[in-house]
């Protein structure tokens, strides 16, 4: 034990118990209505703030001073059946234990709710077929103000039964079903940012290394690749383009090929990849970024920034994906714009480290 | 876009429009009542599945079809009315954007409660005490059975005023104020079952890097160390201590010190360290296992099982601290036995890799 933490323990005051299993039961509209001498329905006036209502101000205090004096709290799930929704909105995920986006997504999207007076009802399903049934099923019951679904990656999704009886937004994932609204990263946009990275410091023949799994990022990066090259007037050479699994052992496994091509760079489809290729090129004796240059894709709270040179990389929005999805649920200024399908894009932005070096011009 | 992600969907079948901002009200039990021909109290004893009420079989199924049929799905906010409390365990997190910690006690945590017939109510706080405040205010109001009141690393907490007002657990934190209980990782434990695999293998001469930070883990995890090199017999040496920042910068920084002593094996505070500590290995030429033994702790997701070679370590159990601590709260069989302080510390278990190799006995 820390002297710190001795200190702060011998401040804390005494507390009551909270081991007894019998607690003394809620404080009631009606032991309100006791302590001030009126009816519950008055009680229930002042408590709603029924400015319309007469009731004399010296009662009023009387029913306020009744409410502190005995920790009367009104129940919310009494207003709720009063005005048919309740201020929760429902967000369901698929990754909170296994990936840090997951937390990200939660971040934005509880900060945006909590700003207009929701919370969120929040499940985790791991991917859990019928606990997500069954966790829609309890937020429709709670009457929830409308539900998030989200992924943890990035992909189409189909959408649950039970989702089609609330509004809903997909967050991270999209549908071609009519009207399914839906917030996904800019993917082609990120990997044109993080090609540009390499041509801004002169590079010329990059290298891509993208995924083996088939996923829209897969498709958009490639294409985002692509236009960066040709914006720049350099010529696609498909020789470039090398596939491998989207780890540290794909990174690391792909070393090798890598070596063969004739490259001053390489961008790599995500920042776990970037650190297996970072231990495949330091064995055979290569520097990053002097003897190549790396970009990763993710900016992976753990990893980017405490590589050996920290990473340049492009960061994925699921902090803003979060938020975005909550004010297009509630339809609020600020909601991103939506193309005819539905689908919202949230740009990517490019972080840059020290793993990319101005090349000399030949 | 993928092939496999067109055909889904195509296949997709077509859903009504969730655009329109004005839905259909949600069914009532007065309209299920008209559609069947009894009154809405004949409903209400039938979704309330009151055996005892008599009322005929026939009106029984007709209730049932018009349920189906119109798609009634009972309030669970006005039962919470009937029965005081809700069917949510409210949990407060302070880093699930931040860390994969706090993403693994909501997974265990929620999986226990969904047993038990409870949902999760989230607030994730990244510690705003206003929002914290706020939100435990919110969770009392929806009447919670409880609430989990967690941190994402192991340390001693003041108690937010409204939590007293809850049956409520600390989850990775604790208190001294009598009567709260808590569930934490047993550091001490952790400490001696790193140390042990470095000895198991044969090593006598380890270095541990410990935190710079105070905190629970740092005092735990020396014990530990001390405890294991006691049982087996070597010399506790002050000397062979260190400390460093506990992250990959800080690792790395300490090679130099690291190697001035005359150790076989280096125990690190966390597999970020160990992380920070391979790369100032490898630029110096020395190679793990075979010059110098690593074990980690903590286990971390995106690193542990990654690194080259991969890290023995020892993994924080933030899985079991969620689930353990539902079980606490409800007071369930298998809930973690508490010492006199209202503490029940968890097991960190072992993992082995390939980062450590036999030492020759001299």
């Amino acid at each position: 034990m820390s002297s710190m933490e001795k200190s702060s323990g011998e401040a804390a005051p005494a507390a009551r118990s909270r081991r007894t299993p019998e607690r003394a039961h809620p404080v009631t509209l009606r032991e309100v209505a006791e302590a001030a001498g009126v009816s519950t329905a008055t009680v229930s006036l002042v408590v709603n703030k029924k400015k319309s209502a007469r009731i004399a101000e010296e009662t009023r205090q009387r029913v306020k001073d009744a409410i502190r004096t005995l920790g009367y709290r009104p129940n919310a799930m009494a207003k709720t059946l009063v005005s048919g929704t309740s201020r929760f909105i429902g967000l369901v995920a698929d990754g909170v234990a296994t990936t840090p986006f997951a937390g990200q997504i939660i971040h934005g999207a509880q900060d945006e709710a909590w700003k207009h007076g929701y919370a969120l009802l929040i499940a985790n399903t791991e991917g859990n077929g019928e606990l997500e049934q069954d966790a829609i099923q309890m937020m429709l019951e709670y009457k929830v103000r409308g539900i998030l679904y989200s992924t943890w990656f990035h992909r189409q999704t189909d959408i649950p039964a039970p989702l089609r009886e609330a509004d809903f937004v997909l967050v991270n994932c999209f549908s071609h079903e009519p009207g399914a609204r839906a917030v996904v990263p800019d993917e082609v946009q990120g990997g044109r940012s993080a090609t540009e990275i390499l041509l801004r410091h002169g590079h010329r023949r990059i290298a891509f290394i993208n995924a083996t799994i088939p996923a829209p990022a897969k498709d958009g990066r490639l294409q985002g690749y692509r236009e960066a090259l040709e914006e720049a007037g350099v010529a696609f050479d498909p020789e470039l383009v090398m596939e491998a699994y989207p780890d540290q052992e794909g990174g690391y496994g792909a070393t090798g090929a890598l070596l063969q091509r004739d490259v001053t760079a390489v961008y790599c489809y995500n920042d776990r990849m970037a650190m297996g290729l970072y231990d495949g090129l330091r064995e055979r004796g290569l520097s990053i970024p002097d003897d190549i240059a790396v970009v990763g894709f993710d900016n992976q709270e753990v990893i980017a920034a405490h590589l050996r040179p920290p990473l340049s990389t492009v960061s994925l929005p699921h902090y803003e994906l979060g938020a975005a999805g909550v004010r297009m649920l509630l339809e609020l200024e600020g909601a991103p714009e939506m193309a005819a399908d539905g689908v919202a894009k949230m740009h990517c932005p490019a972080v840059e480290r020290t793993s990319v070096k101005a090349q000399a011009r030949a």
